[in-house]
């Protein structure tokens, strides 16, 4: 243990000192599943946090449906980020493709020029989903780049369903991309997620002047209905092109308008609160866990879902006479 | 115990035979959450499940915003229901206001007609949000409804964040009220809540017929961008008036469509999946409670979130560490 110990603390040093092999080493380690890997990653994550991280970062998420132009943006959108002296992470959560070994030659056609920056740290994220639907990873990975050094870390998401909504609650700022595509104008709206989008981003703005202008004005109406996503935070509505650039200094500022000063008790407040939800999402599931390990119990929980299944139990009063017929005790140990 | 049982027995007995007074006892039982009444609510609702149940029920969540016009809406439809034949139960589930005792006043005044109907029943009932924000006692409301003889149990709530998304889960079809007034013609799609809607009621349709039928076009045009509520089910959208029953017809003739025999396997599908799901959040939640009720480890566990608070420990860590320091024993009792 002692050894492995040892190399633990020297890769939290290198990664910490901006070593990118470090990085990406650590950041296997935290989304293994493997138990010996899983104590490595808590001891590295703990040396981690005992560090103070001097940089203020900023955490990001970006969704929008697929075909959206979220590769080609977040490259013409990165290197602006570069030019303007910050180093960024971006993590793709890609809930559809299990993304492994080809996946470094994927993002190097995805984002040619950003790849090869010093400045830029790709790495996609596989979406490793525990039984309960909570990404486990990725929040971990998100505190690595950090420590590494990277001031912005952008976390990537395809719009459907659950990934995106758990990419909102590991971010300080959630940025929806639209295209202005006929018929399409409503769908951020429609999937309900627009009411947590702190910007929009109508997209492919070089196409059609005239459906931009539509999608610009209709979002707007929309979002002038709607709760803002925080207090004190009017949603903005850009429109980018990522083949001309028109539009992401408008992007630049909205994002720095957001992490302004004064903002900043907010977004450490909501960092606060999505650090307790996950510390008591994942205990309970944790807890649940256990149960799972103990054969008996596992065919009695069986015995009872199945009950609850054949509708000869209701739920209610199958969850109390399961955890009746159980001993649990939780106790500290001594 | 002997006598308690006996009285459950009995109490059994007379809600099934359709007693209205048996039927609100045994409801403020379930929704009870003195220790004594949680064990006869379990064991009334044993009795109740071990009965068959001859009749088809339907379940039917109804939500829009307040001043839609909802208690107008289920007036007009319940009195329709019933002159079909249909004994109806109306839940109220309101979570912005704790009514009690003034209730059935406040019942008589929003549903006048329907409040004197024999085959109408209409209780508030208490959204008693246990922690972890699920609604535990509504289920097993639903449950009592149907064994006293209501065929149709419709469950009522506003349009507001976690309690529609909640009525949606207990429930076969949702139902939601829209009203076509200038700007809030988007208020459904807007919410997010209008992916789970399996029938749109554009509302007081006789105020203005011309904001009504841009309103259906809209809400057509979206719904055909979205997926679909129910596999094979594609969401009518209707206009009615309670003042001039326009529409009411076709209301329930659309109501009546998704009830049709060839959907009922569906229907079943997904009530053995709500029933499955309730039973996995409602045992991970018990279980977590079982922790609160040991004042040592209560302690330790809010030192673990002051930690997390303070970001002096990653949560994954604070999880692991926290319960490396139990001994979480869960065992079958002997």
């Amino acid at each position: 243990m002692n050894a492995s110990t040892m190399s633990i603390a020297s890769l939290a040093e290198e990664l910490t000192s901006g070593d990118r092999r470090a990085l990406a080493q650590a950041i296997s380690l935290v989304e293994s599943s493997h138990p010996s890997d899983e104590e490595s990653a808590a001891e590295l994550l703990t040396l981690i946090a005992e560090r103070e991280t001097s940089i203020p970062s900023r955490r990001i998420a970006v969704s929008g449906a697929p075909g959206v132009g979220k590769s080609t943006l977040l490259e013409r959108f990165g290197l602006k980020l570069i030019d303007n002296g910050h180093r960024i992470a971006i993590l793709a959560v890609d809930p559809s493709s299990r993304r492994t070994g080809g996946s470094i030659l994927g993002d190097k056609v995805r984002m040619p020029k950003l790849s090869l920056r010093e400045e830029a740290f790709i790495r996609p994220s596989p979406s490793r989903r525990s039984y309960g639907g909570t990404t486990s990873a990725t929040r971990d990975v998100i505190t690595l780049c950090e420590a590494a050094g990277y001031d912005t870390v952008i976390v990537e998401t395809v719009g459907v369903g659950q990934s995106e909504i758990d990419a909102a609650d590991m971010v300080d700022l959630f940025l929806l991309l639209v295209m202005p595509a006929s018929g399409d104008d409503l769908q951020g709206i429609k999937r309900g997620i627009m009411e947590v989008a702190d910007v929009v981003v109508i997209t492919k703005s070089d196409l059609s002047p005239d459906q931009t202008n539509i999608a610009l004005a209709q979002h707007r109406a929309a979002l002038q209905l709607m709760q803002p996503s925080r207090p004190g935070w009017q949603t903005p509505v850009v429109s980018t092109s990522s083949v001309t650039d028109d539009g992401l200094d408008d992007l630049l500022r909205v994002v720095y308008d957001f992490f302004v000063n004064d903002r900043h008790a907010d977004i450490l407040r909501t960092r606060v609160a999505q650090r307790l939800a996950w510390f008591d999402e994942l205990l309970k599931h944790r807890l649940f866990e256990v149960m799972f390990k103990d054969p008996p119990i596992l065919h009695r929980l069986t015995e009872y879902r199945s009950l609850v299944f054949d509708q000869n139990m209701p739920p209610t009063v199958a969850v109390r006479s399961f955890l009746h017929h159980l001993h649990v005790n939780i106790t500290e140990r001594s």
